[in-house]
């Protein structure tokens, strides 16, 4: 039974192509025509990166041509100085790569945007995020010209939500590009997962921006090359699960290895199921474990570090702190 | 299917008192020995007091004798000033009829205690119900009396999680009670509940205090006559439910009216699944609506203001502002 | 001796279009050519509407043509609810005047902008304003149209601050203007003050939008008609004052009705005596009360109030609430 | 003039041991009897450690017999991590010789307690200093000794103000103190000081705990070893001044080497006009830079370093947060 079609049927987007991926080749670990995949090892990360190659991975899979890079780091729910480390450099390395293979320019300038809501906890990934990062495009406009010395021109905005601005994100932020016509975008999101043991431990890089739907806020609008004019790269890490999620393991455990079962509890049935529990929510229920403030304050922190990093690699991060503000 | 076993069996305390009866009596709503309830209806609420009423009561229902009662407020997740304006005086009401239960002067000075983490937003409702309440024990020490008049002498404390403080928070509260002798502790608690829509819709109270094992903080000792020496009303709202919850309503939909289904899948295989499922996080995962930061400050206003009513019932509601600080 | 001359040279720039004409007037009352000056009564606040009506007027105050009306309510640092209440009606009715004045249209959409830096308290009006403000533009694109009945279109952003963003706020406000082309914006902004009575007590309207220089932030560009193509009505609430102003109070005490002290204490002795008090400060100190948070918070839910009432004079007040978020 | 005595006549403690020397010393550097002091000097700091040593140093300094050490550092205002590393060290040997001084056990468990409003940033140091402190105690209950080997037994609360829990400071420590027994207390507490540029610059520590009247909250009752019947070691970093510090700065400089002027400005008019300026707010302003929040940020976390560091020498730093929650 296929996890896509199942969440697909609830209205439930998957925002990860890892996720996507794994459901579409399933346990007999099939190829997908149009789709390359690569994993590296690391200390305390396994990186996977899909490429979706021409129109007929992008056609399977749902989105856009272009690189998905995928970072798993289970450890990260552990506090601990060595892991985060070697996360955030993965993150900077990954920006790089990303940076070189969308051939942006090296003095390029960069806008962050951190999008969700700062007044939600587990939507509020971005706007931490880009509190924590790096900006300097004032200091190449107002300051000597030996601060500048090994930094890049980064900006950054938190465009907020729907619902607090009235303004689609889409709108603002494509206000503000035109004004100040950056090299790149880079923005940063909370995600929904699939899977419990993904959040806060899964981080997702992407040169294709931001697609319609994705993301905690179900965005109406991408932000990517198409809407801005401006390639982005988008970093996003799951903060929540929809509960349709533990119904549909629960559901997958009972059938597997078990025809019986397996003809008994249709897919109807569990559907039916689900919307049955999830009725006194409209039909949506989105969750997120209640340990949810720290989670995005240090997932926040590693991005961050990362993301200033990658962009200013001759300055040490420890002093990095010198120039904020 | 036994909702209590089920949950008992993977170490999970159902907090509140009508999901206990309720998982008693069940379809066929048999009585309980030792145990009385009765209902009103309010225009927004449904009201549920359950009364222990003998050793029998206890030791069925798992739970030291005395009233408990629960209201039942779906409507509380929209935003209406009406809405809330009932529930506050319920609650207002409420506390009135447990303090005359439980004998407490006219005059008596109360001590609120606002147990859970500030810094984790499911677990901040009793500091942020502390923060919304009228605290006036100092004034009788050193303002003139006219400032005093139709005030009730409140004190107020958030004693913070054994991780943040390093020590127990019955301790600490045990040092101010003998300090102050108050003549009633009203305890602010973030409950866990065994079912997703009583999350930040329901409002227990009862005045038996808080018991080990209950709440989000999975509170060690109690707080209680017994551990205080002084009685204590409970004020609890479920914030969060165990992720097995959800698999558990998968579950009961599946068997119910089914002998063949009930038959195959055995509470055993269900225990199974739930542990694999929640193995990533060592057998424990406890969840909270994505909203979580709205709900706790909305439903810490509405408690905030019917203790304040409930407490000094000769002030207007509207200048209570007026005493804060 | 003449307190605008004096903070000039210190380079300190007066917000309060009220103080200025009081330094001009001086103890004599004389009248301003070009200024004219009303006064209203009401039970808790004085409000002043000065008019620069003319090229000579605009010269001498240092400020463009237009209305600035200043409300000083000493009340507003007591809590009480009906103090607020009459506070914002006058805000609200202010706001409809200068719309009037502007002869914006009656249906005409409203961008409301939080200026400031979320992040520092004393500057934080601007943000916590929006945060409390009723935005309803997504209502009309999303909603039925029976929800938006008595509503105005209003949309909102806190575009943060230079040192934040790395980008001039009025280049972000720019943007976002050009996307949504709002009939009228409304900036709301913290102020300094050269009275320290005047902190969290005074409010200022104004027809012609924000002019360089002025604010906590010291804005380089300017908010207004000229920059936006769109007119720009600011409200701003001094929050902090120089050091150098209570120096100057000093001063101005000694030397009044002095004649010898004034001889012996020269305006240069006074600059060089503030200027090596300062001096550890690169020149330049501005100071809070203690009690800034509180203070923040109280205006901001004024002035929102204040905005609410005047831009959706149909909906009750009490039930704003219920098209927030 | 005598700045102690014109601070005394507006009710103006004086919280810095250092500041009170240096006014009895005078411009002549005069010995004062039963008083000893003095300096080291570092990179980034200057230490100097004032001894009174008996009653009479006592009375003239109107403080308890013991240690006051100040770092003055006004380069803590810079942002810059080497500078941070350093003050903390100093931080971190002191709180080791004045335990020494007090012969407090090699082994002995330690209370940190964090006075101050946390809802009142420049009050908030106390609670801060709390929050990123290592807190262990509870490791010693529940944990594997492994994991507590080079830890000393910390715990750590926040008690509030007596306007938010109607309860005076210290009788809520001592009820803690009397169920913990720790052999240590360390206090931290924001100041008040008489020079505008030691606000963020300058860190006092005392073997002699708290005494009535000092701190921005001026406390009622002292926190020291007579009340709480343990040792208390209390440290303390100046957040704001009063107004009329500013007053008397500029007096000062105003009669310095002129005796005419000293003549004719006498100090009963500068206490009649700093009265007169100071009336709207009841005699009484305090005042704090604009970037408070910033300042208490910092040096909250330069001083929670330092005692982790003092606390548990056997432990790196930069792991320490591996033992945080």
């Amino acid at each position: 039974m296929d996890a896509n079609k199942f969440f697909e049927t609830l209205g439930i987007h998957l925002d990860l192509a890892l996720e996507a991926t794994e459901a579409l080749r399933g346990d007999a670990q099939k190829e997908i025509p149009g789709v390359s995949e690569t994993k590296e090892e690391h200390s305390h990360a396994t990186v996977t990166t899909i490429k979706i190659l021409d129109k007929t991975g992008q056609q399977i899979m749902g989105r856009p041509e272009g690189s998905y890079i995928t970072i798993e780091a289970p450890e990260l729910a552990i506090k601990d100085k060595e892991i985060y480390e070697e996360i955030s450099s993965i993150v900077a390395n990954k920006i790089v790569e990303l940076m070189q293979d969308l051939k942006i320019d090296k003095d390029a300038s960069v806008l962050l945007v951190g999008l969700g809501n700062w007044n939600a906890t587990p939507d509020a990934l971005g706007p931490e995020v880009v509190e924590n990062s790096l900006v300097t495009r004032h200091l190449f406009h107002y300051a000597p010209s030996e601060l500048t010395g090994g930094l890049r021109e980064v900006s950054a905005i938190a465009p907020g939500v729907l619902g607090i601005t009235g303004i689609e994100t889409a709108e603002i932020i494509k206000g503000v590009v035109e004004k100040l016509s950056p090299g790149l975008i880079i923005a940063i999101d909370a995600l929904a997962a699939s899977n419990l043991n993904r959040v806060g431990t899964t981080i997702q890089l992407t040169n294709t921006g931001i697609n319609p739907g994705s993301g905690i806020g179900n965005k109406r609008t991408g932000i990517n090359l198409n809407t801005m004019g401006t390639p982005v790269i988008a970093i996003g890490v799951p903060t929540v699960v929809h509960a349709a999620v533990i119904a549909f393991e629960v559901f997958a455990s009972l059938t597997q290895n078990n025809p019986y079962l397996t003809q008994q509890i249709t897919e109807e049935k569990m559907q039916a199921i689900v919307g049955q529990i999830l009725e006194p929510f409209g039909g949506q229920l989105v969750v997120t474990p209640k340990e949810v403030d720290e989670l995005i304050f240090q997932t926040a922190k590693v991005i961050a570090t990362g993301i200033n990093q990658g962009l200013h690699p001759r300055i040490e991060t420890g002093n990095s702190s010198f120039y904020l503000q």
